[in-house]
């Protein structure tokens, strides 16, 4: 598929500076671009560090950043990150479909509610009492639990675990290997043995939700794990019971967060992330990458470090414990002077 | 399905401050509890904070503690926690039941031994000189391991993945998405390359065990990887090859586990702990989330921070290094003073 | 099966210090060893700790350690590890073979080319335009996308999920679990909503290359996640999308590498380590368990830490710490003596 930079220009409402004839055959990052491809500057650092390297034969980048010395065809745009999906849209690959239909070998219960157009791959198993709403994607492998209710527009990837009396919004995506319902983690100590605390309550994801391969999300103690529209959920993430999570947040890969714990709106958890149980997270709080979070968290705030604090006082921690080599020096100094001082004292 | 609060009180051995005979439907989290569900107070910090607000038409709470406020109907109990699993039973739904039978789907070797009672879920595959314990449950999609053996009275959920010669107890629980089995992680350096060291041991889960949403066990270099009678696993860990875990111990989520350590009986390890490789942690050791534990632990202790050392000692840690402006301030203030006396000497 | 410790020697071409004729039956750690069995002392710590009370027969070491107090027959061979794989191998179960041929319940779309002599298990299910080469082995519920390429001599695991277009080389073992080529996890915010950014790249994954349980790695926004060839990764670790790891390098237990960031050749990273997004790792780093990579790293170091710093530096910055109360302590006394010495000068 060959299109040519004018072409790619036109698409996105940017102007071309240099060869608007040339043929762009794909896309590709800026390091690994070869010949023919178009590749992209998303900030001035990436420009500076690798636009004179590129062997890419146009570059996509924002009115205001320099070229940093490439000898690609630009692609000026106001918004080069946007511009840049529409392109790589354009190159993309016809999309994998998976036409209506249930496939011979899929297991479901009589009393299953099947929406129209539904997909439903090969040995997917789905228990009495559940329902699945219209065009959901059910792929290979997958199981839905008794009285699961599934919404409308859901795409169900290979392999994901939905237990018993779940509820799943409209438009949710889920990745391969996702458990969705597992019983929470929850012991008492009785005659110096744990005993299992039945986990009665169930899971709740709202709509237009993502949810990442891998990631476990655990059915509550009782009433409901909750999952707010709109947030986005990355691989191998674990969200214990009773946990509530906002609307339109951000959960990075391999974050925890611990039983009953609340995250408000538009919460960000970076990587590996730890959040203690009971806690409240206020909305808009962010936490960098492997930030542990022990206590609650005022609205607004951007914290770090562990256990978790302000970024700029975990930073200006950080300085002060860089600075101990030096504060140690003058601490010896110090006691020299002092010395010396009282020596001269004593022999006046 | 209603219930006077007073039959409650029955149920659960308590007293009633306020209106015993109220109907209550159901069981909720003292800040999602609406009209007419009774809810919990399990700590002093969470009757301060929530019971006045509380919506719930009434409120478990353990003798001594106040009610903070809270207008709802109390119930006193001496020991909250065990009254409301209770009353949370009372209120739950009818368990899914899985009657003994196997779906004519399962793939199942000709010579596996099955007990008496068990439950084949639909795709089960159970593999060459395998043996199931009597009422076992194994749920869809399952996978048992040539020559793998369960014991009595398992629930193995959908999806889980046992390898070949794994010895399963009695009355363990596996969450979905579980591996147990799969090879260590061990390699030589020859000539430059990683050449895989085999794997030829074995896993082997006492009895009462319950391992949590994708964990994964892997097998011994050589030997057994074990886990001892008793211990809880939560979702997403990670233990290694040839690790031993005593009895009772209780394994938090995404903790990670290196090859060859031992941990004693109860052993307590938080959220996102690693522990190193050939290590020895004695009965009884608590570890806070994301400790770091590098070296051999005693027996008991509570341990915290990176590399992990014991709590109080990584407390006054923290609290020196938050004093360091402090420090740094006197540091400047002892050189000013000195300098003026030694101004002073000079001028003598 | 019994062998005399005689003719283990000659397997590994080692010396016997004791009785040669004494018959083994197996193999096993140096704690759990009992009477009959052949354990090793991989270096000096372990004999000094262990030698004396192993119940082992006989004991494998290198030639210049110290048997320490060791009452069992030795075996003295060069490089003990080497030997004790022989030996383990030597006494190992016959390993599960899967014989070539598919199994009837295979879902396998009719313009698949399953290469000659493969293995394919119950429930697997292959899409479309996708390719297995030569002798692959292919195990229970068991998932392969559309257009996707697998080598020769692969071993894929029960469970294992792969998408559509991805690429897998030769001799590539893949464990239960895994997810392969899962959207990457981008987002634009428009109008207060996370959009999502189509993934439309794929994932390559070069030859001889393991990939430990339950790991999940990330198909590319566009171009190609890569994994080079020979590098080895351990259970539960997350590579995000548009990463780049070079050959020979060892990714251990739940690791993550957030997107687009570039590890080179032999690079090592010990569990928990986390590394952010658009960063370059040289080759030949280590970084030690649990530290947190927040910037590009020059070839050959070795870091620790959060945020990551070369080792001696982060050891040296917790000796610091360390010393803080003997700091304090010292400024105390300073104060003390300085004000002494003003009372003296104020008083002349």
């Amino acid at each position: 598929m060959k299109t040519t930079l004018g072409q790619l220009a036109e698409l996105v409402v940017g102007t071309v500076e240099g060869d608007a004839d040339i043929a762009i055959t794909g896309v590709a990052g800026i390091r690994e671009a070869r010949k023919g491809q178009i590749t992209f500057i998303a900030n001035a650092r990436y420009g500076k560090l690798y636009a004179a390297g590129t062997k890419a034969s146009a570059v996509v980048l924002a009115d205001d950043i320099s070229a940093g010395g490439c000898r690609a065809q630009l692609l000026r745009v106001k918004d080069p990150d946007t511009a840049f999906v529409k392109i790589a849209d354009h190159f993309a690959p016809e999309p994998i479909r998976y036409p209506p239909g249930i496939h011979p070998t899929a297991v479901i219960a009589d009393d299953v509610e099947l929406g129209r157009g539904v997909s439903i791959g090969a040995y997917v198993v789905i228990e009495p009492g559940a329902r699945i709403g219209d065009r959901c994607i059910i792929l290979p492998h997958t199981y839905v639990g008794h009285y699961t209710r599934i919404g409308a527009d859901c795409l169900l990837h290979s392999g994901v675990k939905i237990r018993e009396r779940s509820t799943i919004g409209n438009r949710v995506v889920i990745h391969c290997g996702v458990v969705i319902g597992a019983d929470g983690f929850g012991f008492n100590i009785v005659e110096g043995k744990h005993v299992k605390i039945p986990q009665v309550g169930t899971v709740e994801i709202e709509d237009d939700v993502e949810i990442g391969a891998n990631v476990t999300i655990d059915r509550a103690r009782f009433g409901k794990t909750h999952i707010g529209r709109g947030t986005k959920i990355d691989n191998l993430v674990q969200i214990g019971h009773n946990v509530w999570v906002g609307e339109t947040c951000i959960v990075v890969s391999q974050v925890g967060i611990a039983g009953s714990t609340r995250l408000g709106d538009y919460v960000i958890l970076a990587g590996q992330v730890g959040v203690g149980g009971h806690l409240d997270i206020g909305d808009g709080v962010t936490a960098a990458g492997k930030a542990g979070i022990t206590k609650d968290i005022e609205p607004g705030q951007i914290i770090s470090g562990v256990p978790a604090q302000p970024l700029d006082k975990e930073r200006r921690m950080q300085v002060y414990v860089r600075r101990l080599p030096k504060a140690y020096e003058k601490i010896r100094e110090l006691h020299e002077r002092l010395t010396a001082l009282e020596e001269a004292a004593k022999n006046d």
